[in-house]
């Protein structure tokens, strides 16, 4: 139970209706979407309002040293905003507003809990996109900068940290603070908004996001190529991207991937026995232009390059077909989590290296009885594999491995899901020690106390954090 | 005279040829191109080759408390090469070396002293284009580092920030970390590369740069347009931009800028006498593709769609004509500078304020009996200014009431310039202490005896920071 006064001052500060504890924690609020995490009940969950009640809640929280987490719409996978038993959730799901759009500078000012969804209903009338698409619409934008979210159309637009322009942020303590602005550069001081980006909150709470928008282009077509060796389709990525068009998307999908999307979604590529029966990958390439004959061009010049590099066959997907494959492709995670699969990995590593790490991954999986099915963002290097290996020893040894061979490759272990609690282990043991002691030079330069995000990302495991659960028990006694 | 033990250390590191100290100190070493500041000859110079030595470099440098600077090609604009009269200059011109050039995943790895006209040179007949142009070849990429180097291409490909994908950097104490790598995407604890970039050579010693290549296009165009008011130059852009067709340049030079590199480099543009007289501004507009037939088909939609938007009149430009006047516009410090101007300014605004920041700029230099021209990077929202005021007391006046008019509009102090020791005075008046704290516990974080970058950026300046001074005068008698 936690302290009764711990939840009169939440109360006083959001207000009685906005403060949940006990069994009225709601079970959504105990987990995000890690496969790994169980679910905890944390002392407290509060929503504000305002930026000013954050503020009020930082400052009180900091001084009776109670952990924070943040949380969006729990869409992570990576347990980044899995509670801690003797901490507050912070939820955004009250600050959801658009603050504005902005046509002149194409630029939206939004508060983070507002939805990609909601977002993209308000700026797809006005001819405006945020490129930025994840693969869950539901996810929120604070989450999105908290992860520094990517998915399938980084390749063309970035991923959030290069679609987000400022934001504001509060402090452990309270103090507000706000960072970049509708400029697309700066060279004055050192970029906090790149900073904040991809820290989890563990180092401050965004309380408003400004995002950069790009004109929405009309026409699109889907390419399906399918290849013999995944060295092929590795080999063909630098090829199409040096041609001077940049694909909306470019994907690759395993047989076992596009098997259980295709058998998901009940989808008919039209792709022939024979030519299944050869396939060990297929890249799917999206285009995008203004023009409509510009795409059509655009569309055959690739499917000749493609099939000039190696590919088995090359199918320009109907509309809908190619919207089909997409919108399949974007549920893979729950594709993957339906059939049981274990864990995920996100990972990155210099695109030419795909195949080689790929390979590794294969010996892996028989070497530890595992089965790993994948696909990615090719023209990023980001390998999105499921793992299924029921026993826990097993597969973080299989994981270990796994990670340590991206590494070795070149690469790091989260490509856009983060480390949060559930990826903590592997990161912490495969990177530099002497950055990892950097970086929390860093977090303490923002959150001295270490309040925020308590066993996520560089602080130590929430089991040995008795530090700040006890400090926080002795908050509670004053 | 620095102390002998002081040289001999240095010595013993980089050599006896790599240490200059005295009269042997270069005139070129003793400053940047900024145009306020009086050169300085720091105790020594010295030219390491290697991260080794640069690591040993600052092992000393830190246990000895002596001042560091770091110096590329000393083309910056903000002071931020400036010795300081107690401490050490690092000269990165022996560390110019491109390391790779990886076709496969469109990256160059080079060390910081190579200049992006060594780079250009290099990549040109391979078909590939490192994009960040600042507009003068001989600058390094270890500058375009500390200072976030943008330029006129920035519009479609980013600033210095959005262009470096990581880099290999020593901490004070001689700690050699690596950030980053070849890929675009990572969400794998706090992004130190976007850190580094930008902090003016106050964080650490960058060694070793991963660059993002494109490929280089072969087809453009110019337009000129000419305008009657700035603001209807304002209001063309947003609709241009949101065409979908995002050029490759987009500046606005004011008539006395215009009539200025007119005259210093003999261009011949066209522009009727009487069209001439009822111009307040001009647009440049630049456009690529990779395919011939797109390039004029959009180079005619543009030129409709300025004329519509109320240009006065549009030209496109013959070839040869179009790249001399960008050559032209990117030697306009350089006219500037030899027409006797006394300051420059590169403040960002949201594009959108350009107009009513440029009304302000009127007023405050008639105010301040000063003579204030311009252009910029319109699409960017990045002013460049030249300041015709002799008396500083009046200039100081007339830069921080600029400055501050920039901020009341959205704006920040430096687009791309950077802060240094000249922009260092406004900057910390204009911003907010909590930020200023803020960056300065996190200076801590990385250089926690202070001997990186004294007295520019946050830094105390020079005359004030006694503690190193004194600190590294009690270093050399050891």
């Amino acid at each position: 139970m936690p302290g009764l006064e711990l939840l009169d001052s939440l109360r006083a500060i959001v207000g009685r209706d906005h403060v949940d504890a006990g069994d009225a924690v709601r079970e959504e609020d105990t987990h995000d979407e890690a496969l790994t995490a169980e679910p905890v009940r944390p002392a407290a969950v509060v929503r504000p309002h305002t930026t000013e009640e954050v503020s009020a809640l930082l400052a009180f929280a900091d001084s009776a040293l109670v952990p924070v987490v943040a949380r969006g719409s729990g869409t992570g996978l990576a347990g980044g905003a899995m509670p801690v038993a003797n901490g507050i959730v912070v939820c955004f799901d009250r600050m959801n507003r658009i603050l504005e759009i902005d046509e002149q500078n194409h630029v939206a000012v939004v508060q983070p809990g507002l939805t990609l969804r909601e977002l993209d209903d308000a700026l797809a009338p006005r001819g405006f996109l945020y490129p930025v698409y994840p693969g869950e619409m539901s996810a929120s934008l604070g989450g999105n900068v908290a992860t520094n979210a990517g998915g399938m159309r980084a390749v063309r637009y970035g991923v959030t940290r290069h679609n987000v322009l400022g934001v504001e942020l509060v402090l452990p303590g309270g103090q507000v603070l706000r960072t970049g602005g509708k400029f697309v550069k700066s060279s004055s001081g050192y970029d906090l908004t790149q900073l904040v980006l991809g820290s989890e909150g563990t180092l401050a709470l965004v309380t408003e996001v400004t995002l950069k928008l790009v004109p929405r282009l009309e026409h699109n077509a889907t390419l399906l190529a399918a290849f013999a060796t995944l060295e092929s389709v590795a080999s063909a990525v630098p090829r199409l991207l040096g041609g001077g068009v940049t694909p909306l998307i470019l994907e690759y999908l395993d047989t076992g991937v596009m098997a259980a999307i295709v058998h998901e979604s009940g989808l008919e590529l039209g792709v022939p026995d024979e030519t299944r029966a050869r396939t060990a990958a297929y890249l799917v390439v999206v285009l995008e232009s203004s023009h409509a004959d510009r795409l059509e061009q655009d569309t055959e010049a690739a499917a000749e390059l493609l099939a000039q590099l190696g590919a088995l066959d090359v199918y320009v997907l109907p509309r809908t077909a190619g919207m089909n494959l997409i919108a399949a492709r974007e549920r893979v995670f729950f594709v993957g989590k339906a059939l049981g699969a274990d864990d995920i990995v996100d990972t990155v590593v210099p695109r030419a290296e795909i195949p080689a790490f790929l390979a590794d991954t294969a010996h892996l999986a028989v070497e530890h009885g595992a089965i790993v099915s994948g696909c990615g963002h090719v023209g990023d290097g980001n390998v999105h594999l499921s793992v299924f290996q029921p026993d826990p020893a097993r597969r973080h040894d299989l994981l270990e491995s796994l990670f340590r061979s991206a590494r070795d490759h070149g690469g790091a272990v989260s490509g856009e899901h983060g480390i949060g609690t559930e990826k903590q282990s592997y990161w912490l043991a495969l990177e530099d020690p002497a950055k990892i002691a950097l970086m929390r030079r860093i977090k303490a330069a923002f959150d001295p106390n270490g309040i925020l995000g308590p066993g996520r990302l560089l602080d130590a495991p929430v089991a040995a954090a008795g530090r700040v659960a006890a400090a926080a028990g002795a908050g509670e006694q004053q």
